[in-house]
């Protein structure tokens, strides 16, 4: 009975010490994407050499908790509500490399923006407001990961369809700015990937909801998830994106 | 011991079930992408209709999988090799349903472009020549996987950098275009989401590659993937994209 207390508490705690690995890796994205960010609107080009190289200790986090993850599963066989814990921290800890990895990537393209464009601040504004909007994203699915509510997480998952909004908007201005002077368009083309992995980023908030949704209920969402998106199939204007 | 025995044989049933409908998965995704270029290289609006309302059938794919594969995992509890291939079945159907959206999204932005602009042949031969390797990649990998081939998954992993080049010397060429002729930007912006997108499905394929590695052998691959990409924090030139 002792020996059976014992292990079942034990499996607890590494279920736990996974939890808390995905929350402090949760932590290094959402900073990640902070650094990111304040790239591209400070122009401040050690701030991205720092979140580049950062970027590496997202990967091996995802390595660990996989690995951590499996091997527990393999040893304690969970069940049910235990293990959909352990499937949901491989998935969500996927996205969160994901989102490292668009973290870095915007960090480099900051480098070769700042180096060769007189950003305009208009757009700078708009960049750092769609940046806010993922990074309260991130932060919301989170703390919905922390509390196990699947109320909070479906809150996010609703809400992804404005930063796609926004992304549109941002789609619409550096188009324009490309067409008014065509120097620009090396740079402003850097700057609209810049924008799409913003939005890429909110779409992993979305999927990192999606799991815990799946996570405290034990059904997937089966749903298309609300897109703003009125272009698709019959497009009048090519000065529009489609997601 | 019949009974044992009946349980053994039924739960590799399942595992070669699930193992079966990603092939079949597979073999759609494959099918999505050639048609994806071919909305593009041939202009033909009726294919990309019908190749974004297919995807619908990858997404239900994934999520039977993964249903069905949570599911054995709860009841029989597999571990060393079977418990991988459980996993394993969990992250190729969640890469190979990207792939399935991205072809998509391909197909998608090709009716904005066939209705945009008259794209210069060379362009999509270039295109057509990526399309190419990458619905190369992908057969490999799903060939190494049929075959549980660590060999071959990792030739497919080094390999990406050649879709990578080849992605770096579409997006230099379409910048030319948008500066030689602003009128193409709208256009040209699409044309460069379609080859980025293809990149990506190059990328998601790798990840393919590093699944039935780790499948096989038991080890992830823990090193960074070799990429094509000469800029990353020192770029020189804009016209150069990052990965």
């Amino acid at each position: 009975m002792r020996e059976q207390e014992h292990i079942v508490k034990s499996f607890e705690e590494e279920l736990e010490a996974i939890s808390t690995q995905i929350a402090q890796m949760g932590g290094m994205a959402e900073a990640q994407l902070a650094a990111a960010i304040d790239c591209v609107t400070r122009r401040d080009i050690a701030l991205a050499e720092r979140t580049v190289l950062e970027d590496r200790r997202i990967d091996e986090m995802e390595h660990d908790i996989e690995e951590q993850t499996v091997r527990l599963i393999a040893l304690r066989q969970p069940m049910a509500l235990d293990l959909r814990e352990a499937i949901s921290a491989i998935k969500i800890s996927a996205d969160l490399e994901r989102i490292g990895d668009l973290a870095k990537n915007i960090a480099k393209r900051s480098i070769i923006v700042i180096g060769d464009y007189e950003t305009p601040a208009r757009l700078m504004q708009g960049l750092a407001r769609m940046g806010k909007l993922a990074q309260g994203q991130l932060k919301a699915v989170l703390d919905a990961y922390a509390g196990r509510n699947a109320e909070e997480a479906l809150h996010v998952w609703r809400s992804d369809a404005e930063i796609d909004e926004m992304y549109n908007s941002i789609f619409r201005e550096l188009l324009t700015y490309m067409m008014e002077d065509p120097r620009t368009i090396g740079a402003c083309t850097h700057l609209l990937f810049i924008a799409k992995n913003i939005e890429r980023i909110g779409d992993h908030a979305t999927n990192v909801a999606e799991t815990v949704s799946y996570l405290v209920t034990g059904e997937m969402l089966v749903d298309e998830r609300p897109k703003s998106d009125q272009t698709t199939t019959t497009a009048i204007s090519a000065l529009r994106d489609t997601q």
